[in-house]
């Protein structure tokens, strides 16, 4: 990757540790068998959505094409693998030369995803299939987790501005991945630095009770505050007292006051009661920011209240309830042979019921109804029916190990608003729920 | 850092951007109002334990001394904070020789905790210590919350060997974090090589589905893993019929075959059939590990199986319900000047009751009583009690900005074991208690 290109502060050198041992040791097993190299199919799916949610957002799929770029063996790394006997020498000298070669198709991201969806197809030999299954899973389960919450966040806050304050509730690179996250999932702005740095997302800050603890009075710390970065700034109003905190305000920044930003209490309450004063001070304009713990039914209800933004944390952080998503990487298909002509056989667990797959290489769709509104996901094994050829869900990301599926945040952010705008209108009840779509085999 | 020593595959060039915007204008407002050097007293503590659990175990802390010790600002983070205009040029000034030069105190890594703990104290300036605030959260949020539930497991386990297996269900770094966190909390290794490469972590792997799918049989699958991998190795047995499978297995490796996994079905009652086969194969050696969604609950469900070891996967690194602790770091004393001999004056916030705090710079102790059982978490502000001098809790971490508190992983996880102990018995109870100390303030 042109670490140039993408400013990379919070990367590493190589993704190929994110790694299982035992894909390493199937790869050894498999090259000593002569099997390593037959033509395989993996797919990533979700047997369900986590308890009561009505769709997944896929998210992560830009730094899946960034993991699978990076997945090289430098010297450190295959040192490491000789040192620990992890693999025998003919899988670290294979390993020396790895790149991925194959293909890999996928749910756009931004998409949304319903059970059985065959979000990700990464088809290639099994060896260098394989082992990419760790680190695509994990980019994906987090991601699309938190992208999960945050278009529930989105939904309930309506047009208002939604800032993702949560980097201190979640290991610092998980934050700056939430981050982007929460941004393809309908965030307007971030307070985490390195998520600007990193993917350009809009940074905010307002700031802390220790900046006003820090001062004599209250009176100092906003001065101080508003004499350095000026009348535009977000004032904090809740260490002491909040309406006279509120007065202290405009009668130091004036009615020019950009925000306060309220971080306890009733929020309710607090933000009708600071409104009326702020409007009866003339700061018709200065907007309000409510932040504590809310989570997608807090900002619901705070639909009537006189909020302007509202900054969330841990609940975005942690996916709301549900911090990760159950995908899972499956081989659905295989030949006998590296030959391309060798023909796929469709292959699947069988034992023990719960977990089961269903095999073979798929397609997917989404079936809408006369008015454009999605009805169902369809997925296939054979030829796509004709009036679905145009809805078909999988887009070409790699190709012959090339990647292709680059593009912008804003690409992946637009997308979700326009696939959940076609999704039933139940999509976005709060409420716990089925998945609005079924799914269908075909 | 002497990323060499560390053998740094997973780590970043500087931790300066795991921060807030705020706190850095907050750093810009408070040098031109001139109190930026105001010595101050931040403290971490939480005000709860994640509902139900009866102690919190403190993980991160060498993480954090290697984020404080890379928290420096290169050309290409100055660069990003003047282009995004996110601070003035004096405060880009101020930065560009930024080193913590403070001191740090806290708990030692693998200390259970409680609320109200001064879990870590950060004591410099107002703007060097500030600036430390979100990555210090970030890290011990985190890490703690994932030791808090392997502590669980491990006492759920009694003595059988955890495999801490969840890379795949949290971020790709959080992962790596998690194992680290596992292991301080009584895990005895992980599938994550990450982990392996970056903390020297025991790793293990066993073997998926994927493997026995891609051969012809799953008796080509076997022989090619015993083949490469010797009959040491542990083999997937649910992938078809699972009493076929162990008769396959043993036929192939002889009752020399390592261990056996059953990650699908129930679990009890295919643990106890398949040590039945197993017996009656002469292979009475041979272990069983067991995976599939468990957590601490089902752990101690299995206690009467005969499960030689549990591998833990979505559960472990989503800190089993509490994927977060509720860790903040606030300030609670600061002088009205930088010099050495200016008095600290206590600070709190004081509106809106559920977020206050007590102000001051606090010392803990541990009570014990005739047994030598902890009977009370001691939190004081003056004088320390002659009785609780050689039990106090906060250890040294940095002096003068100098790291002093570096040791090992296994001091860490060795120190939880002891810590864990010396607790009442409750506190291994897994059902929903209160915290089994109170928390004493004097």
């Amino acid at each position: 990757m042109n670490t140039a290109d993408l400013g990379l502060p919070v990367d590493v050198p190589s993704t190929a540790l994110f790694t299982d041992q035992y894909e390493f040791t199937m790869v050894q097993a498999a090259l000593k068998a002569g099997t390593a190299d037959r033509r395989s199919v993996f797919e990533v799916f979700t047997r369900r959505l986590p308890g009561g949610r009505r769709y997944g957002v896929i998210a992560g799929t830009g730094r899946v094409l960034d993991a699978v770029e990076n997945f090289r063996f430098d010297a450190d790394v295959l040192g490491f693998l000789q040192a620990q006997k992890i693999v025998d020498e003919p899988t670290l000298e294979w390993l020396s030369t790895y790149r991925f070669s194959g293909d890999i198709w996928g749910y756009p991201e931004g998409e949304v995803y319903f059970p059985g969806s065959p979000i990700l197809r990464v088809e290639g030999s099994f060896a260098e299939c394989v082992l990419l299954e760790t680190v695509i899973l994990s980019i994906l389960n987090h991601d699309s987790a938190i992208a999960a919450a945050a278009s529930r966040m989105s939904a309930a806050a309506g047009g208002r501005r939604l800032i993702e304050m949560g980097a201190r509730r979640t290991h610092e690179l998980s934050a700056v991945a939430s981050a982007r996250a929460a941004y393809v999932g309908g965030f307007d702005s971030t307070s985490d630095l390195a998520a600007g740095f990193r993917y350009a997302i809009p940074t905010v800050g307002t700031s802390a009770h220790a900046f006003t603890l820090l001062h004599d009075s209250e009176r100092d710390a906003f001065q101080a505050q508003v004499e350095s970065l000026g009348r535009g700034t977000t004032l904090l109003i809740d260490t002491y007292d909040v309406a006279e905190a509120v007065r202290t305000a405009v009668e130091i920044a004036g009615p020019e006051l950009g925000a306060v930003r309220i971080d306890s209490g009733d929020l309710l309450l607090v933000a009708h009661r600071v409104r009326q004063q702020l409007d009866e001070l003339g700061a018709q304009q200065t907007r309000i920011v409510v932040t504590s713990d809310l989570d997608e039914y807090a900002i619901a209800s705070l639909a009537a209240a006189p909020v302007d933004a509202y900054g969330v944390g841990t609940q975005l952080v942690t996916g709301s309830g549900h911090p990760t998503c159950s995908m899972v990487y499956k081989l659905v298909a295989r030949a006998r042979s590296a030959d391309p002509a060798a023909p796929l056989e469709a292959v699947a667990k069988k034992s023990l019921g719960a977990k089961s797959s269903i095999g073979g290489r798929k397609w997917a769709a989404r079936r809408v109804d006369a008015e454009g509104i999605a009805e169902a996901e369809v997925v296939g094994l054979g030829p796509v029916p004709a009036d679905l050829v145009e809805r078909q869900l999988l887009v070409e990301l790699v190709k012959n190990g090339e990647i292709l599926g680059r593009e912008s945040l804003e690409t992946a952010r637009q997308r979700h608003i326009s696939a959940r705008a076609g999704l039933p209108m139940s999509a976005i009840q709060l409420s716990r729920g089925e998945p609005v779509l079924p799914t269908e085999y075909v």
